[in-house]
């Protein structure tokens, strides 16, 4: 099976061109060998790039566990560059769907090739209800949570999945590891949530650690880096355009007052195409 | 740059044919950006496949921190794969050159590709100040040592490498990560040590669990099969000829009575390969 890898600020995909090989079979299965770090190509997952009736392709992504996900933030860049870098829709702006919906996105090129991608990742929600959070109000800002007998103040933001931000002096091992899995399974969010850790350098420059429900530490996550934007705007920290440092590099960020839209801009690279050659073929 | 990625019981490394394509310059920092897991191609290391003037070829190893290692028992047989599979040198009896060393290798071979060989791991030795290790005798076996409260029986041999075996009931995540740590730190070992916890299912059946000096738990080590194999003739609970379970495969040693050495059979895969877009390149 011909395959691209690809990663954006370090979130990495194994990338199936389905315009121009047939759609593989027992697809849950195939993402679990080819995630496999050591027995597989290796990778958070599989995205199959496919064509699409609604747009100019669609994404269809399953995480390391052969789990199905409505979208990635980082991968969609990378499917962007592809369209763009392999001849597949060579244009600026594109139009991808994942998850039944349709994202437009902007390319930036470099050489003739893509190095960087702007995402529309749509409106936040805010309503505690939505999210959701048990946490009270209607909206759920800087709201007082106790954990391990320490207060924190969390600021809660749907992107579609739920996330907890937390502004903190230093976004260190032990908030990580220790207090972002209890806050994954507190009962102040039924669904679980990915908490955000968030050091501020400046009213336009964060330091990010994501705490990924069900993942762990990731490298990069895309809409925790737009939950942290928004929660920056409403605690009044930051300005609506932010760069974010996460642990797999930097993605700038603005929630547009006119649309209420939350933009992330970030990189999107190829680091190597080859043939696999999975057990049993 | 073309590559190939292969494992041995888990074992995987990126394969570069130095006959076919020049020797690539910076090796350090190529080995460190190759086997990044998540911005390069991933692996646990870069092993150059080169031209010898002493044998069919010379292994060329380097570690994910892009340390140069003399040798790799799970490596070594990717590498005689490699050289019968594409036509590099197609015999079923090969020399291969590491870290000064020649070796020799028997391929076997299923559908005209190889799947198993069978190394040369050369004599043990068994002298506690060759090993080294300060644990009393002239060999170690079935030496008491005390490790947090508790009395471990431990026997030492050095592959070229110090290894400590340990027969427990249980190979718990306990023993291998709470144990294995402080007995590779112990002053008992003064070059540190590998550390094997092995559980017998029979006279001829072990399963391995291994804390690699300098690398923590690893899915398989050649050198650590071979001391296990090694030490179960010295205490008496096996016979000369084994086959041992690792978390990443099955390997079958012996230690032949006539001429000393240690002969290892395992598997060799051939994943995938493909051609890499290193950072500036």
């Amino acid at each position: 099976m011909r395959f691209t890898k690809m990663h954006g600020a370090g979130n990495d995909y194994v990338y199936v061109d389905c315009f121009r090989q047939d759609l593989p079979s027992n697809i849950e299965q195939l993402a679990i060998a080819a995630a496999d770090r050591h027995f597989g190509i290796g990778g958070d997952g599989l995205i199959l790039i496919c064509p699409s009736e609604r747009a100019d392709a669609e994404m269809r992504m399953y995480n390391a566990d052969g789990s199905y996900s409505e979208m990635c933030g980082n991968g969609i860049r990378c499917v962007a560059k592809y369209m763009y870098d392999h001849g597949l829709a060579k244009k600026e702006t594109l139009t991808i769907e994942s998850g039944g919906n349709v994202l437009t996105l902007e390319l930036s090129t470099n050489g003739g090739k893509v190095d960087r991608v702007r995402v529309d990742m749509g409106e936040p929600v805010l309503e505690a209800a939505q999210i959701p959070t048990r946490l009270g109000g209607k909206q759920v800002v800087e709201a007082p949570l106790e954990c391990d007998g320490n207060l924190y103040r969390v600021t809660a933001v749907s992107m579609g999945n739920p996330h907890c931000v937390i502004f903190v002096a230093h976004a260190s091992d032990d908030l990580v590891f220790g207090v972002g899995p209890q806050i994954e399974h507190d009962p102040a969010f039924p669904n679980r949530v990915n908490v955000e850790f968030v050091e501020q350098i400046s009213r336009t420059q964060l330091r990010q650690r994501t705490w990924e429900r069900g993942s762990g530490e990731t490298l990069a996550c895309g809409t925790g880096a737009s939950a942290v934007c928004v929660a920056g705007v409403l605690t009044g920290r930051t300005e609506r355009c932010v760069e974010i440092d996460l642990l797999g590099g930097r993605l700038e960020l603005e929630w547009n007052e006119t649309d209420n839209h939350v933009y992330m801009t970030g990189p999107a690279v190829e680091v190597f195409s080859g043939e696999w050659f999975p057990a049993g073929e």
